[in-house]
């Protein structure tokens, strides 16, 4: 049975998600729908660029991922269908695909070309489902659109290495929900550039010599449990998406904070390595 | 394989909506189960009716809404079932419906008689369930209920014209994940007792001379991007569900903000039409 | 078609839940997926207990439960797999199913012994869903884990009786979608100690001496609706599953507010029940 999944702005009060699934049941009655993420901020590229280059792989071969997010086309914002890695991907060509396409490159890539359906009520899905749908029925992504070659890119979703190749300046990508913090560092860049030196992180006037690779390795569990400190320490891990974190541990936002309120590190903001 | 929708105020932390979808795969293992909304206002009569509304005609034929919105049943409040446009809506008759019916008469509605189910821990979805599971399974609305002839309507969902046909008072029925508020004055009032004349909208003090038909309409895309500044404006539009709404483009309630904070446009408020 | 259900703390917004449906659709074609909740407090032990236990027993036999709370592997915080009831759990021996184990003996406990597969970018719960689409093939806990005999309790879920048998000191362990605030008091525990005499239940400086059996209860429909005020009222009730609960008559934690914000009742304060 073909998957299709859903990665929209559009929040899950209104009627616009159920709206969606009951279009696709209706042209398709032998799908599974999967809700990737309903709560992405409003037009928010770049959280959506962090949230789908980490869930696609574990998705199976010929899974259809819809992204609802900036996806009122218009003469500057075209919609696209991207094939890679066996998977397919429909879009408005806005570099929400860059985090991707920056490592993988797309088998293949057009720009759609049938018109909205204007008895369905829903502007852009609309069109977004009529093509979902003929992927899932086996349909190519010629029949549907023109080959292009170049879609968007986005920059801030890179880090920046110096000439002297011993400092990378990163900036928060994402903020989860337990208020870590992601930078677009990944322990690939991270490896390249520092080649095994040692170094120093620097968030803010926060400073981190080490990263851990998960977060309940800066427990010391020889000491015994009512003697332990450990919630509330911030610590620097690559987190399972391989991006340089800064986290603290056992961490709510809703009562003690996390590191994003707690060290006062927002969207946008710069996360330093420097190797030494 | 049938489907059941859930449209409810029970949120998504506690353990309702898992206990209702599980109860019903425990009755039915062939069904699909599609969750409209659980997050609507507690209570909100008016919220669920648009949401309702506006989801339902995308569904196939055959499709049971279970509607779990002041669903306590009590004398005053009975519940019912309703047959209409090849659809089901399963909830209590407390004018949830309106929005649809004064459009669309009811092939057939029946006040539920079966006993609530006593081993079945969820009062009233446990009545709800049982009769979605009967329709699911083919069974007719006449063997669970008894026939009635009306149900309550909700005013407020109605704008108000005046009797020189040139005025048009609506209130706002509903804001959405954007911010975006919308009236209850739909494209086809809006064009039946406008017949072609200018106007002018007014929501608190902002006023507004055109109605848009998409979001981006007031970009003038010929501007360099550069010098653009079109986020942030207020318009008025026919929204995907043909209802006068105000917006701000590109707004984002958690950030910039969306119209109902920034123009102080709030649930009940009136929308006035004027005809010149 | 085998079921398997999540409850986690992972939020609806980020990637994590996405990518593990994506897991298990990808291991295995013919399942079922639920979501309990994602929204539980980061590490609550308690508010999962209670989700849990009110939750699983509307599920069908044979029901696979993955539970991703406080859910990171450590020496202390070791991966288990329970069957009981005909359902089978996959956790951390964190005390997550006390509430459960409490009233019912496990058919079968192990702690899990395979290994964290390597190539899934989800720790621990890559190991979950392995187990969990281990036993929906049919296969067995004693495949994937050793037998143990007990697992970790916790003591906040159970309230304290006095000596004399006249005093039930119950906590708060959970607060709903409407702001209700419910204890750990059964009805069971109740009729135990009470034995039918007459009750004062104290919660803050708030005073019950009636128990309700639905919220609608306090309302006396003789009286003509326009003369009623009872919206805001509060009650004491056993709920539907069956604790004792304060509760607000209509309550709406956005705009009038809930039991919690009224009536300054908070997770963990005490609710004390007097037999005289």
């Amino acid at each position: 049975m073909p998957i299709i999944t859903l990665t929209t702005d559009f929040g899950t009060k209104d009627h616009f998600v159920g709206a969606v699934k009951g279009s696709i049941y209706t042209e398709l009655e032998e799908v599974r729908i999967v809700d990737i993420s309903h709560d992405i901020t409003p037009f928010s590229i770049t959280e959506t660029a962090y949230i789908l280059k980490n869930t696609y792989k574990n998705f199976p071969p010929g899974t259809i991922h819809i992204v609802g997010v900036d996806s009122e086309v218009s003469i500057e914002n075209k919609p696209i269908a991207i094939e890679m890695e066996e998977q397919f991907f429909i879009c408005c060509d806005n570099g929400i695909l860059s985090m991707i396409t920056n490592e993988i490159n797309p088998d293949k890539i057009v720009e759609i070309t049938i018109q909205e359906p204007i008895d369905v009520e829903l502007p852009v899905l609309g069109m977004f489902i009529k093509v979902a749908c003929h992927i899932a029925r086996g349909g190519t992504l010629d029949v549907i659109g023109k080959r292009i070659t170049e879609i968007k890119n986005i920059l801030e979703i890179r880090p920046q290495v110096n000439a002297e190749k011993n400092q990378i300046v990163g900036s928060i990508i994402y903020i989860d929900n337990f208020g870590n913090v992601i930078s677009n560092i990944s322990k690939n860049t991270f490896q390249n550039v520092g080649k095994g030196r040692e170094f120093e992180i620097i968030a803010r006037n926060y400073k981190f010599v080490k990263i851990h690779q998960k977060y309940n390795d800066i427990v010391d569990f020889t000491v015994p449990i009512s003697k332990r400190q450990d919630d509330g320490k911030k610590l620097a891990l690559f987190n399972c998406s391989n991006y340089l974190e800064i986290s603290i541990y056992r961490s709510n936002l809703k009562t003690v904070g996390g590191a994003s309120n707690l060290l006062g590190l927002d969207y946008r903001d710069n996360i330093t390595v420097r190797f030494i």
